[in-house]
């Protein structure tokens, strides 16, 4: 049997993105030892009973002790409160200052502003991280091993980032069948909200503002294939979302700014019947739009999913 | 072998939607014989070698002559341009007036103005429809007898619609498999900007917002499956949406003020840090788009697509 590359792997919270992590983990051989922490125990035996984790506990401290890699895997707010907790457990002596510290969430820069609160600075042993993957089911019984192959990861260190960390949350993403990216915070949380958090939000803003109309009966009923897909969106998680909109939300008011403004001069073209503007517009996206389609054929990500 | 409910149907143009009119006609037997009218003969001597239509003229004169019905099946402004030259034709008596004359077009308040204007008033024997069906393929050699089937037509009486045009109307299509419903005009062409028109220019603008920012290339890199879904109408053809958006131009601009004051009140709320009025939004738009899921289920239009 090939040894593992570390003894123990601890993960905070086994949701959809932890429980896959986990059981990917344990049966790639990454670590010796998967162990689970949350605030239900009933999804802690049960990640037990699905072989998602070899064990759990409810106790924070006993649950990081002796681990590797600690990987914070919570809703998106609730991981600032995590990197709270595991700098009191470094204080006291619980955590080894050469435990690596991840996470997986969908926003960064709030994260590297509350390990700054948190640890005084950003400590070396910190690597944010982000698995541009996921599913509409949730919790662990969703948990699925197989749920990182051909996904991007998107690490974001910082200048104090221990090397030797980063190349183990890195190897960490590899032995999930993950494709590894490097990017600093700012541009992560560039990037997601332009192609993620953005159109989650015109998503939600459409369908509410459709839904208050007096037609509404109509409209869904006479809705088709085009407004299913662009709709889509709007049926995930409220709450996971509300997180993501106040985590990153300098980012997402930015975006929302860029993109209303395009709007207004689209509108203007409309209302005036500029043709050469409209038709520039539609073009330009057309062919953006066609090429990303080439990309995504390229990259052969069939099964590429959203979070 | 069963009698044909009339003698003889005239498309003209043989798009997507025409040819696909005309191929399921001659497969259904509606009519004893298909005559296809255009520009293009080479797309006309194609239809005639796919069992598309029976035979064509390059003549409108010839085409239309002894046609029960004629469809108008061109890109929405050309289609005013064929009223024109159809009520030329009946003043000249080329046409008798009992013909009935139908379309295909994604809006319908502009054909009911340019039969107003050419007409002098809308004629008995005018009933505008719109199939609410459609395919990423387009041109003759994309017909599909097949595309209509549990697919919704909705066609717009008005008073001085003469009762058996619009019967005969409705029966062309019922034998094609498809759905009827009947709508008033402004009402169609709301409940379409609603659900087709500003979707598409929500998508146009996006992209091309997106693909204008100097991260363009990271941003196309990391999108993922929400993106390309949200995306996908993106990629339609812009002369199309072009003559739609100047057609629709009226409830086109005023959903595009709903969605942006809706979008504006949820980037206040973001800004505010309001967790209950971006909860709210989120909650209401996913109860929504839920319940249209349900709608979709229910009515198993699983080939459901747009236009």
């Amino acid at each position: 049997m090939t040894q593992a590359t570390v003894n123990r792997v601890c993960i905070l919270a086994l949701g959809l993105i932890g429980g896959s992590l986990a059981k990917a983990i344990r049966e790639n051989g990454f670590a010796g030892e998967v162990v689970g922490w949350g605030r239900r125990e009933v999804s802690l035996k049960r990640g037990v009973e699905l072989g998602v984790i070899d064990r759990y506990s409810l106790d924070l401290k006993e649950a990081v002790s002796g681990s590797d890699i600690v990987v914070i895997a919570t809703p998106t707010l609730i991981a600032e409160t995590m990197l709270q907790q595991l700098a009191e457990l470094m204080q006291q002596g619980v955590m080894g200052a050469q435990t690596v510290i991840t996470d997986v969430a969908s926003v960064k820069g709030n994260l590297l502003a509350a390990a700054q609160r948190f640890f005084g600075e950003v400590p070396p042993n910190l690597v944010l991280g982000h698995p541009i993957a996921g599913s509409e089911k949730s919790g662990v019984e969703a948990a699925n091993a197989e749920l990182f192959i051909n996904h991007r990861v998107i690490v974001t260190p910082c200048d104090s980032t221990d090397s030797q960390a980063l190349a183990l949350v890195k190897s960490m993403w590899e032995s999930t069948g993950a494709e590894l990216a490097e990017m600093p915070v700012d541009e992560h949380d560039e990037v997601l909200a332009a192609t993620s958090h953005l159109p989650h939000v015109l998503a939600y803003a459409l369908v509410d503002a459709l839904a208050g109309l007096e037609e509404r009966q109509n409209i869904f009923r006479y809705a088709a294939g085009g407004f299913r897909d662009f709709t889509r969106i709007a049926s995930s998680d409220p709450t996971m979302w509300h997180e993501i909109s106040l985590a990153n939300s300098d980012a997402i008011l930015k975006m929302i700014d860029v993109f209303s403004d395009q709007l207004q001069q689209l509108r203007t073209a409309i209302a005036a019947a500029d043709s050469e503007a409209i038709v520039g517009c539609f073009t330009r996206a057309k062919t953006a739009r066609d090429n990303f389609s080439q990309l995504l054929a390229k990259q052969n990500q069939s099964t590429i999913s959203d979070e």
